[in-house]
């Protein structure tokens, strides 16, 4: 048995790998099953994170194992999915047992934090990557997409953002501060958690929504694109952590909420109508705009003023450096 | 918009990415969006290639793109599943137009011989890499598994074997030989065709089944490791093709033919009341065995004796080199 079999069935043999609602046949044989009860639609995504590019080429084995699924489990819960199960397709240059062990230790406080199961996957030898594919189910239907955002409706966020940008500095040791606001910003970026709950709330409510990755305003485009409207995000209602705030100034704080990827928050549209509803039920929804008709994106301040910044878009850590 | 979003638009746009049965979501959105027939249920896997492991640094893009999906695709048809879809996750140092748009196309040309839809990935910068992870539907309870095999079950596989092995010295630039036989070898080796028709006549009627991905004799072991049982595979019945003994020695092409990987035909135990069947139907059905009580696999001989050579494992081109 070479030393890649003995990783596959090291994370065969993973607490993570426990039975899961849907999961008819696990790792072990060429494909793994999933049943998908009547009435459901399967929701499927593939995320890779590249060593140096996605995350420093040293980094804590356990850190990875966590963001490596919070990052790709997100996208089910932006299309209000139930998650249930994931594949690893993971490149290794070479076999070190405590790098491993630590690696699926955080994969699997994940997996155990979303309900997930891990059901198959590969292990090949290469430079230091890795392909996560998630499945959750929704109901025919009911998902969650991009193209529903109408004229009228509230342009929201689950939560204050930057934080994941925000880390960057110190994820890549370029600066330092204090234990507490350390901890809270590297805790986003490190082990994002999937607004899954968020995302059944907003079932049958939300018009459009995703997840951030590329940055808010950028993925407000995506929105706004593939709902043929535009997109109004008043600057001085988007959240920011406190932890965000005491480590940057004002604009660079701002910046990184407006443009920073890595936030795995959900951005959705909603008619003003289904607002009350989903505070009461004690959802995270903050509101930060509105849509219009048009195209595209605007930030604008307490006048009105289009103040939008000219660069928008998502920075790879390493190109951030 | 960033080149590599400008190659996530080019493949959403690739014909391959046409309306299959069963997506209901294609590329675009956070998740693709599978449907699945009341009774079915459907098969996963996820296989990586990586450039200098699994081929070579420098190959032909549109064979490559052939081969990624053609090998994945594979264990669709070893657990009798009816092939749907699949993601890519391309992993590319820098973008080249060129090498894009050759590799979409031999991509493209193996989803439509397959009937396969691309419904979605991911494009990432960083030392080349392929993760395909394809999707399939079985009938709930018909997949054919591998730990099914049962004791006076004839071991059979479904066509020559070792050619993928034989091209490795042509892939390699090794060796040369005459057109015809270069070019057969080669063909198996880059374009391997998943033997959907024979996986789905086995529905039903082979016990066990697996594609031939790490060498025949580790394959059945992992048959009868999963069934309980033993297998004898009679070394006078594995088929060769006429390219692969025209190009080897007898001893190197049995040994091809044993031990060598990619060759994605697939290997199955099946009643002996079930061949006649599946021959008369055109299937290419070829019995190089048998299912005993015991563990493990044996290679004998004419006269029964044991014949089982040491090594019998995969070598990755790299390790053969």
């Amino acid at each position: 048995m070479g030393e890649f079999e003995l990783i596959r069935n090291y994370f065969a043999a993973a607490p993570c790998a426990q039975p899961g609602e849907g999961v008819a046949l696990g790792i072990g044989d060429d494909c793994a099953l999933l049943s998908v009860a009547a009435g459901e639609q399967l929701a499927i995504s593939t995320d890779t994170l590249v060593a140096g590019v996605h995350f420093p080429d040293v980094c804590d084995p356990f850190l990875l194992g966590q963001r490596a699924l919070g990052v790709s489990a997100s996208d089910l819960a932006a299309m209000g999915a139930n998650p249930i199960a994931f594949t690893l397709a993971l490149t290794l240059p070479d076999v070190s047992g405590e790098w491993l062990q630590a690696f699926a230790r955080g994969l699997n406080d994940m997996a155990q934090g979303c309900s997930m199961r891990l059901i198959g996957g590969d292990t090949t030898r290469g430079p230091l990557s890795l392909t996560v594919t998630v499945f959750g189910a929704v109901p025919s239907g009911m998902a969650l997409t991009r193209g529903g955002a109408q004229v009228g409706d509230l342009l929201c966020v689950g939560g204050p953002l930057g934080d994941g940008a925000g880390a960057l500095p110190l994820v890549l040791n370029q600066r330092s501060t204090e234990a507490s606001t350390t901890q809270a910003l590297l805790a986003r970026y490190w082990s994002p958690q999937p607004q899954f709950e968020l995302g059944l709330a907003l079932r049958g409510k939300a018009t459009a929504a995703l997840d951030i990755s590329d940055g808010l305003l950028a993925d407000c485009g995506h929105i706004a694109l593939a709902s043929g409207v535009r997109l109004l995000v008043e600057r001085d209602k988007v959240p920011m952590s406190d932890a965000l705030k005491a480590f940057f100034d004002p604009d660079e704080a701002l910046n990184a909420a407006l443009s920073g990827g890595d936030d795995y928050r959900l951005a959705f549209t909603l008619p003003p109508s289904r607002l009350a509803d989903l505070l009461a039920a004690g959802q995270p929804v903050f509101v930060i705009g509105q849509v219009v008709e048009g195209q595209g994106v605007a930030l604008i301040d307490e006048h009105g003023q289009d103040v939008t910044p000219l660069t928008r878009g998502y920075q790879h850590f390493r190109e951030t450096r």
